[in-house]
């Protein structure tokens, strides 16, 4: 079996490949050659922990992540999301990976992120904004700077010190892309001149003024995953020529921004497209300039398995990991 | 993260704590104190992988048995049952140990007809019979040597040759208990005599002739665990006195030695207690030395998490097991 920590994976797996690998995810999910059975949730004292198993028929992938969310860990130095992602061998059924599931759901969540800019947003897009700097803000910037050429990437977070601290930390990390990240000192001018938004806090009220969103835009709504969240403005959400999910199944029944309109019938669940109908029908992917497209995601366990996969044959490859 | 091989175990884990071990699990199922969701199973190409979590909610301890079946696994040289238990941290949520499932198997269904022996069994056993030799046979036979002193114990399997290369593997291997184990030539001749029979194959057909079992002995049906399967003869399912199971919700569904005299109506389901039941109100086992006491087994998964966490905890304290 073969042990990748964060460190491992980040030596060698790219964003460009789990953007790839998301695609690919995705549109098998789509098309309904993946078995996504709903996660099983135990509540415990301190937290919650679940249990996410996908299978990937074709190709035969199986895996499952086990993920908690214990609010109290990082007053004990630990991640608040812990988590680990087993992959099955489809030819042995032996489990023969164990890969680091909290850095694998950051780069799952940031290349679907990417896949999803990729083919919707302006292939000219020069500017955008970043809300939210918690766990996983660094892989939604790496995907967005990946996938375009951006020249000035403003950062928000409503802790103007810790948004700050974060904006240095990703000036830092991503100078090799050549663009200008600064903190955003005035949002409401940024988002006007926003050629792609992407939201990535747990927040309860919208995180920006969606009237203020020009013709073109792309938004990403990455953030939310519960009813009661809700970071994407609901006129965003009408307004937007095309909308597209992660997965149908998850979005309607988890994630606030997309429930509270169609509640309020401002749109309708017709109105909205799957990533993988995206990647099966590029037609369907944004038609002029003028258009505005929106994509959320909540996740599925599909992309933490295909993405694991991927991760794990690349590394055994390249001789990366702990053998034991 | 403690990982534990089958080794690590053997070291320090022993027969009589995975008894004390599976009775406390089974009290806390039937007085319904553990949560166990229906497991969760993927049809692959060349065999099946299960899901198998559990919450034991007192103790607040959480994990999962990932299983496969891979029929072909032996002419890989690898086991046909490959098996890794998880368990989490209670305090963080992380995953704390990975323990060889397949030995875990072994040692808690090994157990749990130790502890059903323990309660059920004459105190005075001295002959038993054990029947088939596969993966699960020697934990079986640990079992029943351990909870009585067995003075004979006659070993058969339909394979001549591969049980008496068996019995003679497991003279050495028990050689501290000081029980004589012989290959059985006259099958109704040992289960005439014998006070305990144990069943641990997977066989559509009864493994023994019911007609032969005498007053005060004891048999356990460990093998079958499909609807297909029958191992254990209808005619002592209604004979028995009392009849015992690990979980009512699993034998009623999966083992066709139970399933099928009910369907006959030799039995009602009303005439079944869990093995809870009898550690809850030791009134019920045995009352005299003539009754004739059925257990039937197909496991579950709070068996699994219980002993995987109690073995964890006492590796953790003697310092076995690879740290990563």
């Amino acid at each position: 079996m073969l042990i990748l920590t964060a460190k491992d994976i980040e030596k060698f797996y790219t964003m460009p490949e789990a953007i790839a690998a998301d695609k690919q995810a995705l549109k098998i999910y789509t098309q309904g050659k993946s078995d996504v059975p709903l996660r099983i949730n135990f509540d415990m004292q301190k937290g919650q922990c679940l249990f996410m198993p996908a299978h990937i028929k074709g190709k035969d992938i199986v895996g499952i992540k086990i993920v908690s969310v214990f609010p109290d860990n990082p007053k004990l130095g630990k991640p608040s999301v812990p988590a680990q992602v087993m992959m099955i061998d489809p030819q042995t059924g032996e489990v023969c990976a164990m890969l680091d599931g909290t850095f694998v759901t950051q780069l799952r969540t940031g290349a679907v992120q990417g896949a999803a800019t990729d083919l919707l947003a302006r292939k000219d897009s020069k500017r955008a904004v970043l809300i939210g700097t918690g766990g996983q803000a660094t892989s939604q910037l790496e995907a967005m700077l990946t996938v375009r050429p951006l020249t000035d990437v403003a950062i928000f977070g409503l802790d103007a010190n810790k948004g700050k601290q974060f904006t240095e930390l990703m000036k830092k990390r991503f100078e090799h892309f050549s663009a200008n990240l600064y903190f955003s000192e005035n949002l409401d001018e940024d988002i006007y001149q926003a050629d792609i938004i992407t939201s990535v806090t747990t927040s309860k009220e919208v995180t920006f003024n969606g009237d203020l969103v020009k013709p073109g835009a792309h938004i990403n709504g990455v953030g939310a995953y519960m009813p009661d969240m809700h970071e994407i403005p609901s006129n965003i959400v009408e307004k937007a020529d095309i909308r597209v999910l992660d997965t149908k199944d998850g979005v309607f029944v988890e994630a606030g921004d997309i429930i509270d309109p169609i509640e309020q019938k401002l749109v309708s669940k017709d109105d909205f497209l799957e990533l993988g109908d995206l990647v099966l029908n590029p037609q369907l992917c944004r038609q002029n300039e003028q258009q505005i497209t929106l994509f959320k995601t909540v996740g599925t366990a599909v992309l933490d398995v295909y993405v694991g996969y991927d991760i794990y044959l690349k590394a055994k490859e390249k001789g990366i990991g702990l053998n034991i």
